[in-house]
This record gives C-alpha cells, sequence and structure tokens, in this order.
C-alpha cells in the first residue's frame, strides 16, 4: 500500500478569492490530491490539507509557499488569526504507512528548501522542535510578523533554517511534523470577548481544562458574534461532542446560546461516529455500516 | 462506471450462530461484496447486506435462498419479529447507476427461479408488487407461517410465482425492489409492551404520525427491556435525530428512559453527517470533510 501524509499549510490570506484560487490551481498541478480549502475572512486566513507520498508532498507545499510569498504581503494584512508569515504554518500528519519520523525528516528537508529557495527563516516546531519551548507554535508566534524584526536577533529565537533576516512581506514560517488534530469553531450568540476567552479558559490545557484541548476567544466582526476557537489534538480522548457540551454548559452561565459550530479542514470518520453515537445513544454504530465509504470506489 | 444492486434478505435465524456463519460463507463464494450481517436472538432473525452486480446479486440470494431452506425449520421457529419464510423477504435496492425498474426486473427474475428450483412461493411486495395490496409487506405476512396454508388458498392472496402450496419447512418469501431504508431500533428503560407500542403508534405514518416511518412495540426477552422498532424509509424527510428524539421526548410522559438504540444493517454517510450536524449544530458540515471516505481507497 502506497505512504499518505497529510499536509494542513495555513497561509495568510482570507479576504481575496481569486488570491486564494490561484494559489490553489498551482497547487493541483504538482499532483497531490486537494481534500478540504476553506477561508475565513474574519481571521484573514486560509487553511489548505491536501495529500499524497512524500516526494508529491514535498513538491505541493514548496509550491503554495512560493505562490504566498509572491502573492501575500504581511505589511498590509489585518485578521483576528495571530500570524508571522505569508505561510504561517506547515504541518506534516501521517495517515498511513508512513511515522511520525518519516513527517519529522520530511519537514526538515522542506523547511531547509524553503528557507534556501525563498529567503524566508523557518522554525521548526510540534515534533520537529529542536528546543522544547519551540515545541508550541503560539510560543514561536508570540510577537507576530511585527514584532519578529526584533525577535529573529535574539540568540534564543534564531531560525532554525536561513539566515536571522525577516522576509520583508512574507515574514517566517513554522514547519513542523505532529499527529493529527481537528480544529473546531464555537460560535456564541454574543459580542462579548471576554465570555468567549472565560469559556476558552474553561476548556483549555494550558488554563487547566481538558487535556488534549488548546483554546482562544476570538472577536468575529462579519458575523458580529465571538467564537471560541478549538484544536482538539486527540479526539479519540477529548471527542467532539464533549467539547461541544462542555462549551455550551458554560455558556448557559453567561445566559449566552451556541449560534453554530463548525469544522476547519477534515475530521476522521471515526471522530464523526463517536459523537453520533453519543447523541443517538447508539453504542454499537461501526464504520462498516457507513454506505458510501464503502460502496464507492 | 459499475452498476450497484444493495441486496438484504431477511434470514428467519437468528440464535444458532453456526447456521448463519455457513449461510455467510456460501453466499462469500458467490462474489458478492458482504458489507454487513447481523442476528438479533429475540427477533430470531438475521439481516445480511451485500452488494454486486445484477449477476452477482441474483447469483448471491438464490445461494442464501438455498441454504436457508435446507437449514432452517419454521415449524421450530420462535422469535418476537412476525415470520412468514425461512427466507423471509428479499429486497433489491438501487444504489449506483441502476433505476428501480432495473430492481423490479431482478426481483421478478429471481423471485421465479426461486418458487421453480425451492418450491417456496414467492410473493411481490413494495415497488414490485402487482397488487396495491401487496404493497406492503405487512399485509403479506399477517397470519404468518402458520396461517399461510390457510391464507394461500385465498384467490385473493395466490402467489405471484410457484404453485398455491406452502413449502412444509421453509414458508412463502417475499421478494421486491425497494428504495433505501434505515432499520432503527430504540430500546426502552421499561418491560411495559403497552408503552412501545404506544410510541410505536405516536411516530408512525399508519398511525398519524410521520409519513415516512414504519414502527412497532417489541418485546426483548434477552435484554428484558422492550422496543420501538423502526424503518425510515426516507432518511432526508425523517431524519435520525428527529426520530430519536420524538421517541426519547414520548417516552419521557410515562417516566422512561431511553437505553440504547441500534443501527440494523447500513445508514448512507449523509444520514449520519446529518444528524451529527443537528446535535453539534455543524450547518456546514460536508462529506468532504470525512477523512476515511476520501484517502483509503
Amino acid at each position: 500500500m502506497d505512504e499518505i501524509i497529510e499536509c494542513v499549510p495555513n497561509i495568510s490570506e482570507g479576504k481575496r478569492r481569486e488570491i486564494v484560487e490561484e494559489i490553489i490551481e498551482n497547487l493541483k498541478k504538482t499532483g497531490v490530491k486537494i481534500l478540504d480549502y476553506s477561508s475565513d475572512p474574519d481571521h484573514n486566513r486560509s487553511v489548505i490539507t491536501f495529500v499524497g507520498n512524500k516526494q508529491s508532498v514535498e513538491k505541493g507545499v514548496i509550491q503554495v509557499a512560493k505562490d504566498a510569498v509572491r502573492l501575500i504581503d504581511l505589511k498590509n494584512h489585518q485578521g483576528t488569526h495571530p500570524r508571522m508569515g505569508a505561510v504561517d504554518v506547515i504541518p506534516f500528519i501521517p495517515v498511513k504507512n508512513v511515522t511520525i519520523d518519516d513527517c519529522i525528516e520530511l519537514s526538515k528537508n522542506t523547511g531547509k528548501k524553503i528557507a534556501k529557495e525563498l529567503n524566508v527563516p523557518v522554525y521548526l516546531y510540534a515534533d520537529s522542535a529542536t528546543k522544547p519551548e519551540r515545541k508550541k507554535l503560539p510560543n514561536i508566534r508570540k510577537g507576530e510578523f511585527e514584532g519578529f524584526f526584533e525577535k529573529i536577533k535574539d540568540p534564543d529565537w534564531l531560525p532554525d533554517f536561513g539566515k536571522p533576516v525577516v522576509h520583508p512581506s512574507a515574514g517566517v514560517t513554522a514547519i513542523g511534523a505532529r499527529e493529527f488534530l481537528i480544529a473546531y469553531n464555537i460560535n456564541l450568540g454574543t459580542t462579548n470577548i471576554n465570555i468567549a476567552n472565560k469559556i476558552a479558559r474553561s476548556i483549555r490545557d494550558s488554563s487547566g481544562g481538558l487535556h488534549y484541548i488548546q483554546a482562544r476567544g476570538m472577536k468575529l466582526k462579519d458575523k458580529e458574534c465571538v467564537q471560541v476557537s478549538i484544536n482538539i489534538l486527540n479526539y479519540k480522548k477529548a471527542p467532539l461532542y464533549r467539547v461541544f457540551e462542555i462549551v455550551k454548559m458554560e455558556a448557559k452561565r453567561y445566559g449566552v446560546n451556541v449560534l453554530e459550530s463548525e469544522l476547519i479542514g477534515l475530521m476522521p470518520m471515526n471522530a464523526a461516529l463517536k459523537s453520533l453515537a453519543f447523541y443517538l445513544q447508539l453504542p454499537k454504530l461501526t464504520e462498516q455500516q457507513i454506505l458510501e465509504s464503502k460502496i464507492y470506489e
């Protein structure tokens, strides 16, 4: 069986549709299989999900980086989502017949090439990190694009690849291997950012919440509401339904309803079925009982 | 692209595992793709789900019928689910590149052969029915195996294929084409069959409930509870979550909880996602966001 690696570059453009389409069109030509892409104008950010083997994924993501560096100017970029680069972050995720070590190696090879060919300093993060304080992306990204012109001179924050010189329009990029995560946002029926922040703190690991949860409050201007923006790092230990129900419960104490939730990118079928099984009290539901996945080939 | 027909024979054996396994083993050899099979000892019935093209599905289901007629003796059969034949019912469902008319033709060809080769009288039902009163399976099955020795002599109930002589151990069989349905059972925390019957009446079309719902109360001796046994004939118009939530709501008025629900056979991915989207308030969830279905080939 073939190896499958998932790659999910986050680019700092979520408003200008034509830019995103150009990047997607060029990515298609590299031969990877694009599974999903979605843009958020409030975040001013797009998330592209594609799969392939080592060679094609590397080729594909270098193409994305080239186009993003050429088309995106961070000096003119504003959005609610923190960012430090035109290609802000590039995670590689093992899916099938590859190990996390394969993905670490791939992240280093790709990082080297991006630094060299595009003059964008690269930081290795997540399982590829070379120092403990570089494991978590928010630590690296702190100060964002504008702050990096100083930060990069700090001996503790020299890039892993490339010279310590921020690319004037494309900033810096984080690249690394990590296990699969689910990016999941919950919109609240209020414009009060404090409520979103309080709920985020109640569920996230770093504030004493659920072990595999990262979360932050965000203001969505387009939708006139606030959002709890969540990464589920282990969907088996922190299932979707539990995260959603806790947020709903915490929102109630402020008299606030959940408006809707959204999935950014993909989730495994099993994550979907486990949550459905919870709600329908359907403990024996299996993936083999789901029609399309077996019949359509 | 190839044609795909689904076939879901229901056989009147749900207790003796070795009998079901023998039928499954012989079915495998015919070259169809078995998607699921499950046995219910209380119902004393097994439901087998397989797919193939016209030729292979016909070959496969005739094999099932042969084995069931050989191995099952309805004179010694007891179970909570009504039945009239060793192979009780054989539906053909169009899935891909076939029409309901193709399935009607297939049901007639198969019915002719089963009547001729196995001496089991065959009734055409559902979209294959030759008279309006034969459309609904419960109408045909009324009186069950034991009653059929008289019923079959009634000029209104002559079989569509075969002589009007009930097979002494294998009874009669219904065969027909129908659209996809979801078989879905909800177990209640009570042994009071009246409550299951009342809830069944509240949701089923024939008693004034939801248009695409068939339902009946059943006693489950093995589990010491009662069940609302449901067919969802159109999962788009009568989504799973709505059926489940109405049953839960109606159960509450009797102070009864839902213990669990179960899916018999398969449901389309979209049926699963629509219900998950309801519970997670995730309106934009699409099948393209579900990982396995796209990546694993």
